[in-house]
């Protein structure tokens, strides 16, 4: 049911000043696993030396091993779980990344995607740079280790002042921890305080697994540096509107965290509440898409008063790899994640709420498997506005061209998946759920690019490759 | 969370008459994963040969491998998922059990647990048989060889004649399939249909992932014989009253199966509304303890009309093994599995709802993590009556000991997991809920023997160890 | 170069009294592993329990774990390899067998082939025992399992005494170690001692590794009984003429063995020298065909007065698995084991010595490749005579008809080879090397069977399916 | 028996225009497998694309796939085999290396070691550049892409002309595979025809595996370029005395290879033979230590007719990792790898031949193992003369400290080894078995830096390290 979904690219996670740092790291990328599920690392530092372990998996496949973790010695430890978004995932493409500068160890974990760094890296390779990664976060080291300034600081400033694009970035060197957030702040980061030690992380479900206490977002633009001495705050960059990805709310970051104030759960449970309003339906059972779909669901029952059932069942134990069913027995409508509960939905008219459509695949089967199982009606209700932009600051979208939005007409898409009726929020409407007024069109209060095509950071990747006709992994 | 719960110990699954027979197993078995999680095996035959896989594992990590299935060949298999009772994890333990017989092959899968199994294998064993494995099972396979009787089903009725407990057999042997269910029946067993295949299964579930249409079930005391020319029905055993196990309703199936015309899901809702009224709870919110709490939740929230909201959020990453936290982290209450969903229940009243307590550690962490996450009260309602007694019947329980409430008043349970009020439902609630006017303490309708201590079968083997002195796996 | 060999098919061992039981033995199956490469196992004894290892694959991989070792408790322990002869190399055919019986449990490792196993294995199905394996040595637990006789000593006599063939047995049951040898004493068994325990081994070498002094060889027909008082020696079979095995000085064994107290080492060289007076060859350079091939080429060189040089060389790197040269590069010729040594053959005339000539097809890429690295002449000569029949007696070896010396005359051998000249030693030579006047042809000193075709022990099974026109794995 | 040796540290080979360059590049590091048993790699190009795959471990278990070999596409393709020398056996560390840089890809596989690889390294941070691993090799590709020469060939010049120490390159760009060797030549480079495609390999035996002639010598000093229209041979260096390893001779180097037209087969023997006339002994036998120690045995053997007997059989299935045996069963001299043949030695004295001495702890194994087999004298001799300092061209050694012969007399050692006379040969004899008169001791004809301390090239990184008082990996 995953299988639709855009996904985030990557979660980040640092520690500072605590004995277990790196066993702390793995349980903070432990429960930031829903942001990158193809490999995971982590880097420690114990007063003189760096200690590196990455692997390609899940979080609890790599670091399952106390001897694993019984190596990344020290105090310090920064953490990454990386969702690729091009066909290499590669082990050298695994962050945090690592390179030994004229000053000493560098490491780096990034969330977000540079929308300048293939322009960068080509000029930084004419100039005899060697690249190890496709990855857009290595042009970062490669400035760093290039920038004549006297301090890791004031080289990383410099490295990001000509960079463009979407990073949360944790990095450690000379002995401190350094948060970033790009102007825009796209992407989410949270400071923590776990007795003496300072916690960076994405989102506060990372501060949770720990019993770390949440202290504040990084703000957009902000730069801190974190030293045995405290945390200190900088502003490098000039200010610029605040661009946070919109999305992170409607499903990309876990309910059961916190951002900018927000209970991302109570929010989903809002804009299910507006998306009620807007496209109500007269049906006996209000059934969740499980389980990104739950919260709006929810959400949409309460303000309707129709009965929240669980329609569909999910089966606990799908594993990763399974005997594909023959063509002959295809047909059959195979359901090994998930079954219709029969008991529940049978002669009943009920309406689907998912976050999200965007091929539609995935939806259709849904909706199929609602009619088997005996559903008179099906309705579907979408808690985001149609997809029809690519995303370029750090979330894997298909070709605009596979995204079913861009081409396709709400009834067409109601159509192919075969319901008897079809609504998404609407673009003011999420804004009204988010808490304002109305989507601000001369200055949006997030970004919704994928929504409008309202880019807020030009896509100069994008723009060369279209110059030079090259074909990149995801066409602008 | 699963941790501390019973477990049902056995699923089977049989095709008669399909071309993809071990592939249908194989889907048949993942959706009866819920019902044995360590280990897995199928049997087919081709009109000549058998054929065997069994592995240690979940079904998706034993057939992962087209070649796996591809040697599976013919149109009949038969497939077992187990749940080890004992320490023996042993491979040679593994169903469904094969023998070539001086007949032929003949393999067989067993749901259930046999009360005079080891009485019986003690007298074999002076006679000479040699038996290869701990499972009850095997005295079935050694008896079927000895006897006398012309035809496999004579060798087979007497065989069970001889046997007490809980059986739902799937047998095959000289090219017939043969479904059993024990005289009182404790143990699901249905028939099912795909074009002009037939299917044996303990759960509907099972239909459903191929598409297979249910037929009925299969009676206590039936013994069903599949063959070419159809499905003949006999009655071998002496009449008994009907003992199927309360608990499949309220914990071990799936939701989305439906038992006995029961939709399980509706009857946990049911329950859960019995629950409500026998024991309200002045809160603000209903919070489910996630997975199999959650029905009887929506139960207990639409009977009260109290909100329903998520207030425990899984994290849907966890593997099987993790870095064990240091003594001197553990204290931090490492969440890896769920956490608190501070948005939705801080500075609130909410009533837990879970289907059962066992030795309640669990449940003691659950309520610890709601008051961390903020809840200013936090009751807790249980949809079974309070377990007291070992089963012998099938399902995996702890020493008698270790159950909680075996040895405590429903006050001393309520301060061990700290709550602020406890109540389980009444055992004529449940029955009431179930659609009986009450219990029928002479002769009740089902076997609660894990609630009441009143076992409907002899314990035969426990009483002997009993006499002799002898330390069994699970102590009567 | 070891593909067209016969295979010994198993090695056995046992401790009695050691604290380090299981260690030893796995030492002792490792120095015995030429005797069987696909399984491994050990049966270990406490005093009370029996604890189980069996494994597929070479006993350093099977036992190459502390935490396998010393789950195998106790100062008591036999075990097994085994060179599967048939396709099956199931977990379940793994020996040492063992088996819970009325008096206990019985543990077996069984070096050989015992010729009526077959039919003898069709009565007691028929009579209600159920086989779990397709070894020939399950009989002997059936039997001792059915005995009336009191004691596991008598019953295992009982048993032995109505079976037929070859076999060196290593028992455990009842506190006591038992080691047999059938009348005809076709397989070797012998005793050792390191400080107060007993030993048995295969071979010597397998005393050497742990440092154990050999006492003696058991004898044909003879049964020790080992228990804390000692080794009784018991005659329990009618007596019968020695019929060991004369392979076993050819290749089977280790050269380091010494059995009979002949050196099988020197054995070799004896060979080679009888070989090198029957066969002389005007030559510049002995070559020994690696590694089997070496003491026999020393002897031929030895007696000559020829140079002995390595004109083979090894890679020493060989693994199990390896691409596959496609179609196009096969031509090549390809030495991924063996490389012929230019440098010391080139331009040079010279005789190749090798134990046996089974397929043919080994010698013929040998040839090509002494001819390639620029050898002028290739003569060869063989250390055994030419094997034209099959053995039944625990050695593998490929159906009648791919015996290329069945159906070929020597010189059309030495054709298919491509060799200047080809000689075999005679049957009355290797008699002559081995210190006898001749072959006693009425009442051969050894079994020489696959020379001759002349069957020590009658073949019933064998017979049976001849009869009955049923395919067996090896036919007659 | 191996552990005591020195390493040669790599084996590099490359194809230019087969269409199975990979599988042929596989088979020939295959081949090459002695010079480097840690890590394997292939970098192979179809023209357009390259394709790398590296893995730790033998090149059996990582080209054992062909899916994996199939993916190396295209007609051309180097290879590399390395043991690593200092702890890290990282993956990133295993060559070919590879780097995209701004004329397109560039791939290099080095054998050999750079002796001021770290100081120009360190300059290089400085600067800016970026290192990914811990191999000298990577300076090599830095200074290549640094470079502002306009062709590669220029680049890849000008950066070896900075560069001091032992290379054996293959590298490949621009379409163009590129052999050298450094001036002193070092370490062996040949080059290999097969049909019409050409090959570089470190010894002729890797021709050998895939049929390949032989066609000369890479000289030291010189570069080769091969593009489809053949191979051109450049001077870029000033010219040097040749200094080639003599110890390729002695043991690293496979026996059946030929190098400089000589066979490294004869030469061991014609080491032998010198040896047996400058220490010459009165015994029965000549004993060769198993495998390296058979040529010069045989030359010791046929100088003095004193018989060559195999005193120690090797067992064939030594695995890489064995269960430890206890304290309690050390004592009793475990002999995994090897047993004295007591057939062949009882009673005998003996001469041991054997390549080398390094740390002597073997060597003393050996002996000792001798005498329980019942040797009555025991002698050494050594086919090289005493090793009393490291290497710093390519080969894997000790600290200093731990060579034994750096601090011992030979009688020192004899009675470490306990041996009853040991004699190695002189530097003298040497040089005049390899054909010379003698050495000249002014300008040595072979680098014996291992025996005499005359290091032919600067140990600019070692006596840096000095001066800065850091702790090299291998202290000068």
């Amino acid at each position: 049911m995953q299988t639709d979904k855009m996904h985030e690219e990557c979660g980040v996670f640092g520690v500072f000043g605590h004995e277990d740092a790196s066993t702390l790291t793995a349980l903070g990328l432990h429960a930031l696993q829903h942001r990158g599920q193809e490999s995971s690392g982590i880097v420690s530092y114990d007063g003189q030396k760096f200690f590196v372990h990455r692997g390609l998996g899940l979080v609890d496949d790599i670091f399952n091993d106390t001897a694993i973790i019984s190596k990344l010695q020290g105090p310090y430890a920064i953490g990454h779980n990386r969702y690729a978004t091009t066909g290499e995932t590669l082990l050298r493409n695994v962050q945090p990344l690592y390179a030994e500068l004229s000053f000493g160890g560098f490491t780096v974990a990034h969330n977000g995607n540079l929308t300048n760094a293939m322009t960068i890296r080509d000029e930084l390779i004419h100039r005899g740079a060697i690249f190890q990664c496709t990855s857009d976060t290595e042009v970062i080291i490669h400035l760093v280790a290039l920038s004549k300034k006297p301090t890791v600081l004031e080289r990383l400033v410099e490295s990001l002042q000509s960079l463009k694009g979407a990073y949360s970035l944790i990095c450690f060197a000379e002995g401190r921890m350094i948060g970033v957030r790009d102007p825009n702040g796209f992407r989410p980061l949270v400071l923590g305080r776990l007795n003496g030690a300072h916690i960076l992380a994405s989102e506060t479900c990372a501060l949770d697994i720990i019993g770390a206490e949440f202290v504040r977002n990084i703000e957009p633009g902000e730069m801190v540096v974190i030293t045995p001495e405290g945390v200190q705050s900088h502003r490098p960059f000039a200010r610029a509107a605040s661009k946070f990805c919109i999305f992170e709310y409607i499903y990309f970051a876990r309910p059961d965290s916190v951002i900018d104030n927000k209970s991302v759960y109570e929010m989903r449970k809002k804009i299910g509440q507006v998306l009620a309003q807007e496209a109500p339906c007269d049906v006996d059972l209000v059934v969740p898409v499980p389980d990104s779909g739950v919260p709006a669901a929810l959400g949409y029952a309460q303000e309707t008063g129709i009965p929240f059932e669980l329609g569909i069942i999910r089966n606990h134990y799908v594993g990763r790899t399974f005997i594909e069913p023959t063509q002959k027995i295809r047909h059959l409508g195979v359901k090994r994640k998930h079954n219709g509960n029969r008991g529940a939905i049978e002669g009943k008219r009920i309406v689907l709420v998912d976050d999200s459509i965007v091929r539609g695949t995935t939806s259709k089967k849904i909706v199929e498997m609602m009619r088997q199982a005996g559903a008179r009606e099906v309705h579907m209700r979408i808690s985001s506005p149609p997809i029809t932009h690519g995303c370029f600051y750090g979330i894997d979208t298909p070709s605009r061209k596979d995204l079913l939005a861009s081409s396709h007409s709400i009834q067409d898409i109601a159509d192919f998946i075969a319901v008897d009726s079809l609504a998404f929020i609407s673009t003011d409407g999420l804004y009204r759920a988010m808490g304002e007024a109305a989507r601000n069109t001369a200055q949006p209060q997030y970004c919704d690019a994928c929504f409008t095509g309202d880019y807020p950071v030009e896509l100069t990747d994008c723009l060369k490759a279209q110059q030079e006709q090259i074909t990149l992994d995801k066409a602008c």
